[in-house]
């Protein structure tokens, strides 16, 4: 019988929190009954949604008296955080009581707590929130999609390695195609930090082949296997897919409603209709990585619904078996002899938050 | 009888030149019967495309013995390309022998070209290109789309009101909303530029109203009317809608062709579909403005063919029938004793190429 996943859950994070979470918790153990959860949330509200499920019976529950709202600065959630569901749920991946934690709270307040809480692994200048997008082929990843607004090209250069080897891990893509996000696939286009990271990353031995810079478009084309930019451009990458695809669909349904024989070949279309849009259902992707932190943290969309939070404790727990921190680990250690000086030096200097 | 419309167009520019160019011209007149033009090409490939519609029998043709390669760097297309199809019809709007350029050619050596023989408006520190997105409610308009890759807070202000004339003069807007592309809504995200540029547009007088920051996915679903960003997020901002969009349909048409049932549905949803996929054609959206230059300027995409060409030259016939040029500069010269200081300074200080 497997080792069983130990995974702590925020409660209280997240606009349908604690029902979207306890509920989610329930449909990833029907998933994979590997998992097992300590929870972290108000007792008064959370206990009771425990009751309803019989496969949640064995959980372990931390009353915690605070949550971190979601509007809090992450300076604060530092300061007034400690007895928050977030927090205590972080600290018992450091304590080692847990192997990982989900919430779908406060983004900003879960890397500054992680990173404090956890620390990065060495290497890594800056943690990243790594996640994956729908593609003609099967999926891209992305990384960072918000944690870090400005990147240097050495930051850049750490998410191409951390990024290859989550599409390993998440993926099982064994050899990934690793672009930039630029505007244009020319020498001279971009940023200065993007034509260093590219200088950077052609010398640099990789799990996977760097392809250079990658336009928008090609990500959903499939072009690309992980997409490497900073977290301004990959957040708002994302969140332009993510409309886009319900424009695409709200087109359709009112298309449909145009005419009586338009009708009649939507209900026989249905089944297809249901699979078109399930392919680009944000829930199916929903959990994102706080890649490069000394355990595993995913970040649940905050919106999402009990279904979509199954779906990140379901990442976690595959990211855990796989082993993902530990590659991460040590290929940085392998690499740190390969690496040229410009990623080196920044290698050196001491992560502060 | 309304004054005819006339148009230089730069015949070898984009990927199926001069073919497209042509054509699209040919379809134009066919809509707006309005629109005259200048062409300037090379003779032995374009007069035989032109003895093909009679509509063409009339325009004025230039020969030119170069034009501008698609990879030539701005600052070679400006030593160079003196005597190029792409710089003579742009000298023809500065000499006043037409009103508007329209070319599918390089981006970079067009907005460079431009500047040097139109030059700005006045109080238009950078032009900037400006294009339309589909939205649920109909279309937005975007700014910048690639000409600035950083700018500081006071040119995303001047995008905002140029902007803003846009939507009224090509989308009769009268009150459009204006949003800052950003990751949140709240008041400290974002980097200083942008909430810099916030600032100032909160104490700004503007024809529209300004809402504050706007997330990516709050564009195709309708919730603004102008959009402004740098050129390098808007750049990739667009080519994410365009790739998400193409993945969208290919997924229904992969879902269609899974079952009899679904094929059957598909023949009798056939016009809804062709209806949804117009609906997010690019070719419909295609000509982007250079805007903030004295001279309408209108960028096609590379890679359209003759039905997004067209779509471009009728794109710069209504921005010359609505005199978008002379509203942006009454606008400004009204602004200049209303624009707080911070504004004021950068309009004050000359432009440079």
């Amino acid at each position: 019988m497997p080792q069983p996943i130990i995974i702590a859950l925020d409660a209280m994070g997240g606009d349908k929190a604690p029902d979207a979470v306890i509920d989610g918790a329930a449909f990833a153990v029907q998933k994979n009954p590997n998992i097992k959860f300590r929870i972290f949330g108000d007792e008064a509200r959370v206990r009771p949604l425990l009751a309803r499920h019989a496969s949640l019976a064995n959980v372990i529950f931390h009353h915690t008296p605070d949550s971190i709202p979601g509007d809090m600065k992450p300076s604060a959630a530092l300061r007034q955080g400690r007895n928050s569901s977030m927090r205590l749920a972080i600290n018992s991946v450091a304590d080692g009581n847990a192997q990982g934690i989900v919430s779908a709270g406060n983004t900003g307040a879960l890397m500054a707590l992680a990173r404090l809480v956890l620390g990065s692994l060495p290497g890594i200048d800056r943690p990243a929130i790594v996640s994956t997008v729908p593609t003609m082929t099967g999926r891209c990843v992305m990384l960072d999609m918000g944690a870090n607004l400005e990147c240097d090209a050495d930051n850049l250069v750490q998410f191409a390695i951390m990024g290859s080897l989550y599409a390993r891990a998440a993926l099982h893509i064994n050899e990934p195609r690793i672009g930039l996000l630029n505007i244009g696939s020319e020498e001279m286009k971009g940023h200065d930090e993007l034509r260093a990271a590219a200088a950077i990353l052609r010398e640099t031995p990789l799990h996977g082949k760097f392809i250079g810079y990658v336009e928008a478009d090609q990500i959903p084309h499939g072009d690309v296997d992980v997409v490497v930019t900073d977290g301004f451009t990959g957040n708002i990458t994302l969140k332009t897919i993510e409309g886009t695809a319900k424009l695409c669909a709200n087109f359709l349904k009112e298309a449909l409603q145009t005419s009586f024989i338009a009708k009649i070949g939507a209900l026989l279309a249905r089944g297809a209709f249901m699979q078109m849009k399930s392919r680009m259902d944000p829930r199916a992707y929903n959990g994102a990585m706080l890649v490069g932190l000394q355990g595993v943290c995913v970040k649940s969309h905050g919106g999402t619904d009990a279904r979509g939070f199954a779906n990140a404790i379901l990442v976690a727990a595959q990211l855990i078996e796989e082993g993902l921190n530990e590659r991460i680990k040590d290929e940085f250690a392998k690499l740190y002899g390969a690496l040229p000086d410009a990623a080196l030096k920044s290698i050196e200097s001491d992560t502060v938050l």
